[in-house]
């Protein structure tokens, strides 16, 4: 049986973002019907059913070696046998060169499923994607296939004990050898999926410094090694360590330790920041999509429990305000997942929506993301007591989900990034060609909506110029504002296509949390105040 | 050196609630400074140094016997030493008959030092207030002097595997025995504190059944069973298991089996409920005040981690979206404070303030502790990738902190009471006394949503006569509109008496965090909107 989340991504995809019609894709309604079907059938009966085990069981740490939870080897063995990992990989390597929008899909039903366990595939994904932009050649011929087919993981190493944030300073060193290779040294922190028993190979792309780099952001190069050399033999790199975390406990965060690990340089000297920031978006929208996932997972639990749960003399699904809290997870959940696969068209899209994908990229990474974690806790009220208790999962989902506002830039950074690098730098242009769009929808509530976000967009543009502190101080408010603002457009639309299917939740969305948008503008207009 | 928490404690008891002004308490300014310093050194001295320790140690079960943390049985004997418990205990019980704000004081550093430490005392209060009420003098002899001074604990059992807020199910049997007691069958859930080494005796309150009881809750009786019977000998009572819980695992959450266990009716037969009820004010003032304490612990960690970590060539306190989160923080604790005070000063006014404590009690419970997950959630960003690992202490508040919303009667449990059984009851008379006051404050933002809540409080009672679902569904929403005006009322008025001190706060807090009241009832007249 298909899940409500499957059925909602078909008809996202299909009916809403406009995938079929995506210039060169090639793709009908059916082909993406079938496609996300059988994802959902893999999530569903690989790896949904031993989740809570594989976050009981965690991932172990001994003697430099990583035991991820007993399930997880034969799992990955079937993500690899099912060609998962190449969904939307390029074709020359390998790939099934399938839509951007199509794995955006499959990432979503894979982290409701299994977060833990879906981290090692979008590391990897992310991995291929930069490889593919900045391997040369015989590079890419030697490393790509076998990432591609999943044959191989791979892990970005960027983080150290004091660069987390602000990468400009870290300390990890390549030094030249004779065969035209580098010798890493250095120590990287957080690294996910950084060493682990599901592939006898891992490929590591590492961000250092080589002797001459001058100091700071714009001396920092982008560096591959494996963990098995070509030869076979062990690399000179090794985990010294694994994270005790609040969530994500089936994913390794690995300490690692890189003590002469050849490695080879990718892309030019002193520009591996730039090859970080290029395949950014997508990770970013990745991230965005987590949240989405824990949304969807927190509402699949508290639906089944309030279902079932007799209080007073009827089912607890039926209280108003446990009504209440189910038809919020909804709503919000399905306006983050057509958020995130409207952003993900504009990957499909390439350059002519490059502005547009630019300017959704923070906020579905940080709105969808916040909400995921607002949606986990109230799948947990849903379960009063038992959503405290950890054999209920409500509570892993929210320990899972809490993560996601925080990695790959936290959501205050998204902020800054949506208000100095995307607002301020066309004047606010793609954001009111966006909320152009958005004006069009028949409904006067949105329309107002838009107008208010208006508003804010010009208040935190003309503070930015004048006072950049106080402008960054509302940029999250600002941010918040237009997720809330473009979710109910996203479930407008979705009403608009199918109104038996989706006219209630967008009618709940536009009643009762639409208002957050003008909320969160109000706040900034408090602020700003003179 | 005390801490801000305890001096902001001084500050509110002294100059905003008037606890010196309270007929009979004879209590000056200088005594309401020592006791708070002195229980500000306890809680910083022995029980925070072994918090994080604590939790992970957690309580441990094997073959009916619980350990708590192995620091817990000689802090608890310090914790008797210094007779905290007797604080404001009845004289004639043994106790010191202080004022119960300064109970309440004690109970948020105890709880944002260690909350699964405190909820033992937190329980024995409890049922200590109980037993003062519905004990007969024989049995208040027997039993209170012993848990005034903390020899003995308490222990609440109410909740069944079928009953949690609906005690009218619950199946727990009460035979007569020839010699005027009971024997007690059945299984309780969710004991705090059910059974641990700290002490020898625990006198447990159980809600049990008579044989002729009627069905339902005017069919529950209360009881008392200790854990040692008078002759010093076991009685037939044992802990089945401990859960795994998302947070506080230092803290006992047991399964009680009671198998023919002696006990004695306490009140009147098939009035147990309403000796509850009597006491649920009083405990929902202890579970708000856990949502300051957890956002004062967060706050705590986030303020020394931002003062130390660099980035971007500055410590991230003064990184503008950072510091706006510390703010944040800081505002929203102490409104939570200060609304938590003025909440236990009117229990130390008695009758004269019967009404207003009744309507303060489901607000402070519900929008403290929904206010103390988000701010610990916040402490956790702060921290950024740091905050995700447990041994910063930031996600173990988070862990703790998600219980509060969940027992004593859920979030959503108090947003009905406040609806139906608090504004309904005198038509509103009370909460627009309330507001009047609120309307008192000079400042046009507050008298502007104090309106604005005006106009949502003749909504919500106009739906609840119409259509009483509807009413229901936005009853949460009703509450939160409440807590966010009067948490600015309680800041507005620390500005008032202190302007040097809090008027930064209070104007951040009226600027920013005020409008959430407004977008509240904006999202109150969506939906109730024809």
């Amino acid at each position: 049986m298909t899940s409500t989340a499957a059925t909602d991504l078909i008809f996202g995809l299909t009916r809403v973002v406009g995938l079929p019609a995506l210039p060169g894709a090639a793709l009908g309604p059916d082909d993406i019907a079938q496609i996300v079907t059988e994802a959902d059938r893999f999530c569903t009966e690989v790896l949904l059913p031993d989740a809570l085990a594989a976050d009981r069981a965690g991932a172990t740490y001994a003697n430099g070696v990583v035991k991820t939870p007993p399930t997880y080897p034969p799992a990955y063995a079937k993500w690899v046998e099912g060609g998962w990992q190449s969904l939307s990989a390029p074709e020359a390597h390998g790939g099934q060169g399938l839509p951007a929008a199509l794995w955006t899909a499959m990432v979503e039903l894979g982290m409701a499923a299994d977060t833990s366990f879906m981290l090692g595939p979008l590391l990897t994904a992310g991995a291929i994607e930069c490889l593919v932009h900045y391997a040369t050649p015989d590079q890419a011929v030697r490393w790509l296939p076998k990432m591609v087919s999943g044959e191989w993981t791979g892990a970005m190493c960027l983080t150290e004990p004091n660069a987390g944030s602000d990468l400009g300073v870290l300390r990890t060193r390549a030094e030249p050898l004779p065969n035209g290779r580098y010798a890493l040294h250095g120590q990287k922190i957080f690294i996910t999926w950084g060493e682990h028993d599901c592939t006898d190979n891992i490929v590591y792309l590492v961000l250092a410094r080589l002797p001459d780099a001058p100091p700071g952001s714009r001396g920092i190069s982008l560096f591959v090694a494996t963990k098995l050399k070509d030869d076979g033999s062990r690399n000179d790199l090794r985990c010294g360590g694994i994270e005790h975390k609040l969530g994500i406990h089936g994913s390794p965060t690995c300490v690692m330790l890189f003590e002469g690990a050849e490695a080879e340089l990718v892309g030019e000297p002193h520009r591996g920041l730039n090859a970080m920031f290029a395949m950014m978006n997508n990770a970013r929208l990745g991230v965005g999509t987590q949240g989405v996932a824990h949304g969807a997972a927190a509402l699949r639990l508290a639906e089944a429990y309030a279902a079932e749960r007799v209080q007073s003399g009827r089912i607890i699904a039926e209280h108003p305000d446990v009504a209440r809290m189910l038809t919020e997870m909804r709503a919000i959940t399905l306006a983050g997942r057509l958020l995130a696969l409207e952003t993900a068209i504009c990957v499909d899209r390439g350059d002519a929506a490059q502005a547009r994908l630019a300017l959704l990229t923070p906020i579905t990474k940080a709105w969808c993301t916040d909400r995921g974690v607002e949606t986990a806790s109230t799948g947990v009220q849903v379960h009063g007591g038992m959503g405290f208790i950890e054999e209920t999962g409500a509570a892993r989902i929210l320990r899972d989900a809490r993560i996601a506002p925080i990695y790959e830039g936290t959501n205050g950074i998204q902020a800054i990034d949506l208000l100095v690098r995307k607002l301020a730098k066309d004047g606010g242009a793609e954001m009111r060609a966006l909320l152009s769009e958005v004006r069009r929808s028949a409904d006067a509530r949105l329309h107002a909506a838009a107008d208010r976000l208006a508003t804010a967009t010009a208040l935190v543009l003309d503070a930015q110029g004048r006072d950049a502190d106080a402008a960054q101080s509302v940029a999250v408010a600002y941010l918040d504002a237009a997720g809330w603002l473009l979710g109910g457009w996203m479930l407008a639309r979705a009403a608009a296509e199918d109104e038996a299917a989706y006219g209630a939740l967008s009618e709940f969305y536009l009643r009762r949390l639409l208002p957050r948008c003008a909320g969160r503008v109000a706040e900034i207009e408090g602020a700003l105040a003179a």
